[in-house]
C-alpha cells in the first residue's frame, strides 16, 4: 500500500484511465492539483513523468474534480504501457529538460545543413519521446523537397540506425527488397521472399505499414499470418525457414522511422531524403547486405518521370555506398495499379492466387515479383546472370514457393484466410470506350476513405486495366468497406472528383 | 428531454467532461460505441461534430466503459464552448469533408508559389478548425526562411484579413504602431497610445500575446486593466478616449494569425513573411491607415544586422503598398533588453514609472516610446515635422499622458496594480568587470522558464546595462517566479548556459 502521508508534493498515484490516444502519452491531473501549483504545470504543457522502471515526456491534460480524486494522476493507455505501471503505483513529476536539439531543427528550417552530431541528437530526442508532433512535422517539412544534401541523408540514415537495435546474421550475404511506394496493389514482397528463401538465401524482411497508401506489406501480411514478431521471433523464423515477412514496428529497428512515418502519414508527404533514410536505416539495422529497389515510374506514381527516377537512383547509390550496403535499382512501369486488389485483404488475395498458381491470378503482379526475385537469385548466386527470372518462375510453378510461403506463415504463428468486406459498391462505366489511363492517387484515396488500411477488408477491387475496351454499364471498380459511414465517404469522394479511370472513345 | 429511442445511430448526447485541453477540441467516445462502428471512427481520427448552433472538427479519443455511459459523448471545454452546448443536448457525428486545401500546403512544401485563391482556401480551412497541429506546423515551416515571395506575402495578408472581421472608422486617419519582437522589455505601446490619444488622434491598438518572448503587450496590459474587449467594446473605448490597448484575440480580427502564432510559439520560430502578414493583417483588419514599425537591430535581436533590417523594411513597404496602408519603419538599437522588467507585471511596472514621471523610470524605454509617439504625432499632423519628440515629451511631463492612460484603463474596465512574484532569486556577478554584452535570447529564455508569460508576475528584473561597471557579488539580474518548480527550472538553465550578461575585465 502507498502511504500518501509520506509522499512529496511532486509524487502522485497512478490511475489507469482506459483512454486510447494511440501513441500519444497523456497524463491527466486535477486542475486544482497542488503539484501543478508548486511546479507551475499548465494544461497542455509537457511533463516529465517517472515510474519505478521508466520515464517519459507526456502532455498534461487538466481535469475537473469529478473525474479524478486528489493525489492521483490519470494515464492514457500509451502512457501506462510506456511507464510500465499498474494502478496504485507512484509517479514522480517534474519539468522536462529543455530539448536542445530543437535548435538544430530550427537551423534546418532556416536552411542550414546539419552535421552528423546534430542529426544524431535529433534522432535520440525523437526516439525518447521528447518531440511534440508539431516539432516532428516541422522537421519533416524542413527536410522535404530536396532540402537534405546527400551527406545529410547519409548522416540521418546512420543516426536512425544508431537510435535503435541492430541484428547481425552469421552468413556473409543477407538479401532484401524494397518497392518505392505510390503504386497501389504493388504487393510483390510475400511472393519474392517465398521464392528467394526456397533457394536457401537469407531474407529477413521487416516491412512497414502504409504511410500514404491504402496498404503496406505489413498490413497485407497481417491478414494472412501474425506479423508482430519481436527480435527473437524474427531470428527463430529466419533460422528455420531462411526468410520472414514481419512488421518492422515490433522490433526496435530504426524506431525513429516509425515516429517520422506517423507524422508523414498525417501530412500525406513522403519526400526523397526521408524515403532513402527510412528504407536504408531499416535495411542496415536488419543486417541486410544486398538490397534490390523496385522503382515504379509513372505520371501518378511517386516517381513521376525517368529523370526523377535517375536522380533518386543516384541518391540511393550515393548514400548506400557511403554506408557500405549494396543497392540495385530496378525501374518498372508505374502507370496503373498492380494486380486487382487495393487494400490489405484484397491484395492478399492476389498474392495467394499467384503463389497457388491460380490461372486467373493477375499476370502483372506475378511478372513484377518474378523480376525482383530473379534479380535477388542472381545477386545471391542462386542463379546465373540472365537466368534469374526463369529460375524464379520454375520455383513458383513447381509449388516450392507456395510450400515455402506456407512454412514461413506456419513459423510466424499459422496461416489464415484474409477477411471479406461486408459492404460493396460497384462503380460503372458511364460511357463506352477504351481505358486510356488510371489515376493511382485517386484510386488510393478512394481505398483509404473506404477504411483501408485500418479496416483490413476495405479497399478497391479494380476490374479494368489500361487498353481494356469497356461498354457503358461495365463495372470499372468495386469499393469494399466495413462500415456504411466509410462506404458513403468513399462513394461521395468518387462522385466528387474526375473518375480515376479515364476512357477515350473507341476509334 | 431527449428521447433516446428516436435518435439515429450517429447522434449522441453531450456530456461536459470538464477537461482542459486549451484550444484543442476533443470528443470522447466509448471504444465500443456503435457510432464508431457504423462510421468507422478510430481513436485520434478527426470527426465532424454538429450541435444545434455550430459545427466543429474535433479529435476523437476513445474511452473505456468506466468513464462514459453508452449513448453519450464527452466534450473537452474547448469543444463544448465552440459547439455552445450544455449537458444533455444532442450532437450529430459524421466524417469531416476531405480538406482540399491541404494539397496547397503540400505544393508549398514542394516549393511552389501559392496563388491568392490557394492561400485564401488555406486560411478559411484554418479558421474553421479543419487543420490539425501537424498541418499548421508544416505550413508554417514551409513558409519560413524566405520561402514566401513578396506577392505571396501580399496574398497571405489579404487572405488573413478576409478570414475574419474588419473594423471601419469614421475619420480619415487611424494610426498604429508595431514593434518587431526579439527585444525583451520593449514595452512602448501603452505609453505611445496614451501620448497619441491625448492629442486627439485615433489609435485602436489591438495587441498580441507573446509568441516566442516572455511577454506580449497584451500580457503586460492584462496586469493593468481588462484587455479582452470585443468589437463593440473596442469601438466604445476608442469613441470615448481615442485609443485602446486590447487583446487582438478577443476580437475576430485576423483570427488565422492567432492560430498560426500558437504553433509558431511551440516551434519557437517567427519568420519574416509570416511576421509581415501577421502584423499587417491585424492592422488592416483594425482599420489602421498609418503604421509606424519599430525595428530593433542587434546580434541577439530578431533582426540581427543592418542588411537584414533593410531587407525586412523593403518587404514591409512592398506589401503595405500593395495593400494600401502606409508603413513607416524606424530602426532602433537592439543590442540589449529595454527597461528593467522582462515579463508581464515587471514590464508593467516600468510602463507605470514612466507615465507617472517617476525619476527612477528607465530612460531607455522612455526615449524609445517618445521617438515612436513623436513619429505618430507628425504623421497625424498633431506636430510639425521635426518637433514630434518634443511634443510627446511635453505630453508625458505635463501628466496628460498619464491622465489619458488612466482614462483608457477606466474605459476598458478599471485600472489595477500589477502583481508581485512570490519567489525571487538573485544572480550575482562572479567577477569584477564591465558589462560588454547582454544576450537577449538567453534572458528571454530564463524569463520563460520562470513561468512568463502564463504567470503574470514571473520573469527577470535586470540590474545592469551595457557599459555598467560591476564588482564581484553585485546583483546582475533577479529571477521572479510563482512556483518553486519553475524557479528551479529557470535557475538550472541559467547555471547550465553561458551567463546572459557578459563581462570584460576593467581596463
Amino acid at each position: 500500500m502507498t502511504d500518501l502521508s509520506r509522499i512529496e508534493a511532486t509524487v502522485l498515484v497512478a490511475r489507469n484511465f482506459d483512454i486510447d490516444t494511440r501513441q500519444e502519452p497523456i497524463i491527466f491531473l486535477r486542475s486544482d492539483s497542488p503539484v501543478s501549483r508548486s511546479e507551475g504545470f499548465r494544461a497542455m504543457s509537457r511533463v516529465h513523468v517517472e515510474s519505478e522502471g521508466a520515464s517519459i515526456t507526456a502532455t498534461l491534460v487538466a481535469v475537473g474534480e469529478g473525474l479524478l480524486a486528489e493525489g492521483y494522476a490519470g494515464l492514457s493507455n500509451a502512457a501506462r504501457s510506456l511507464l510500465r505501471v499498474s494502478d496504485g503505483e507512484t509517479l514522480r513529476l517534474s519539468h522536462p529538460k529543455p530539448v536542445h536539439s530543437l535548435a538544430h531543427v530550427r537551423s534546418k528550417i532556416y536552411g542550414d545543413a546539419l552535421t552528423h552530431v546534430q542529426l544524431s541528437e535529433i534522432m535520440t530526442d525523437l526516439v525518447k519521446g521528447r518531440y511534440m508532433d508539431v516539432h516532428i512535422a516541422a522537421f519533416v517539412t524542413a527536410c522535404a523537397n530536396g532540402r537534405l544534401t546527400n551527406d545529410e541523408i547519409v548522416f540521418l540514415t546512420q543516426a536512425m540506425v544508431d537510435a535503435g537495435e541492430r541484428i547481425r546474421w552469421p552468413g556473409a550475404r543477407v538479401v532484401d527488397k524494397h518497392s518505392v511506394g505510390g503504386l497501389p496493389g504493388n504487393r510483390t514482397t510475400p511472393i519474392v521472399v517465398a521464392i528467394v528463401a526456397a533457394h536457401g538465401l537469407t531474407m529477413p524482411k521487416t516491412s512497414s505499414r502504409a504511410i500514404t497508401s491504402p496498404s503496406g506489406t505489413a498490413d497485407t501480411m497481417e491478414t494472412l499470418t501474425p506479423i508482430d514478431l519481436d527480435l527473437d521471433a524474427v531470428r527463430r523464423v529466419v533460422d528455420r525457414e531462411g526468410g520472414c515477412i514481419s512488421w518492422g514496428g515490433s522490433v526496435s529497428l530504426s524506431p525513429a522511422d516509425d515516429i517520422l512515418i506517423r507524422v508523414e502519414k498525417a501530412l500525406n508527404i513522403d519526400s526523397e531524403g526521408q524515403l532513402i533514410a527510412s528504407v536504408l536505416s531499416k535495411k542496415i539495422a536488419a543486417g541486410s547486405t544486398d538490397v534490390v529497389i523496385d522503382m515504379p515510374v509513372g505520371p501518378t506514381a511517386k516517381v513521376r518521370s525517368v529523370e526523377a527516377a535517375r536522380a533518386l537512383k543516384e541518391k540511393f547509390l550515393y548514400v548506400s555506398k557511403a554506408l557500405g550496403i549494396n543497392v540495385y535499382v530496378l525501374e518498372s512501369d508505374g502507370t496503373q495499379p498492380v494486380g486487382r486488389g487495393i487494400g490489405p485483404a484484397l491484395e492478399a488475395r492476389d498474392v495467394l492466387a499467384i503463389l497457388r498458381n491460380d490461372p486467373d491470378a493477375p499476370a502483372d503482379l506475378r511478372d513484377r515479383a518474378l523480376r525482383l526475385a530473379g534479380a535477388l537469385l542472381e545477386i545471391g548466386e542462386a542463379a546465373e546472370a540472365g537466368s534469374g527470372y526463369n529460375r524464379a518462375e520454375q520455383t513458383l510453378k513447381s509449388g516450392r514457393a507456395w510450400d515455402k510461403f506456407a512454412a514461413i506463415c506456419e513459423a510466424q504463428g499459422g496461416m489464415r484466410e484474409p477477411p471479406c468486406a461486408h459492404y460493396q459498391y460497384n462503380v460503372f462505366a458511364r460511357s463506352d470506350g477504351v481505358v486510356e489511363s488510371i489515376d493511382n492517387r485517386l484510386v488510393a484515396r478512394i481505398a483509404k476513405l473506404a477504411g483501408a488500411p485500418a479496416d483490413k477488408a476495405a479497399g478497391v477491387l479494380m476490374h479494368v486495366r489500361i487498353g481494356d475496351t469497356v461498354t457503358m454499364g461495365d463495372v470499372l471498380l468495386t469499393i469494399h468497406a466495413e462500415s456504411p459511414g466509410e462506404l458513403e465517404y468513399a462513394i461521395d469522394y468518387e462522385r466528387s472528383v474526375i473518375s480515376p479511370v479515364h476512357l477515350r472513345k473507341r476509334s
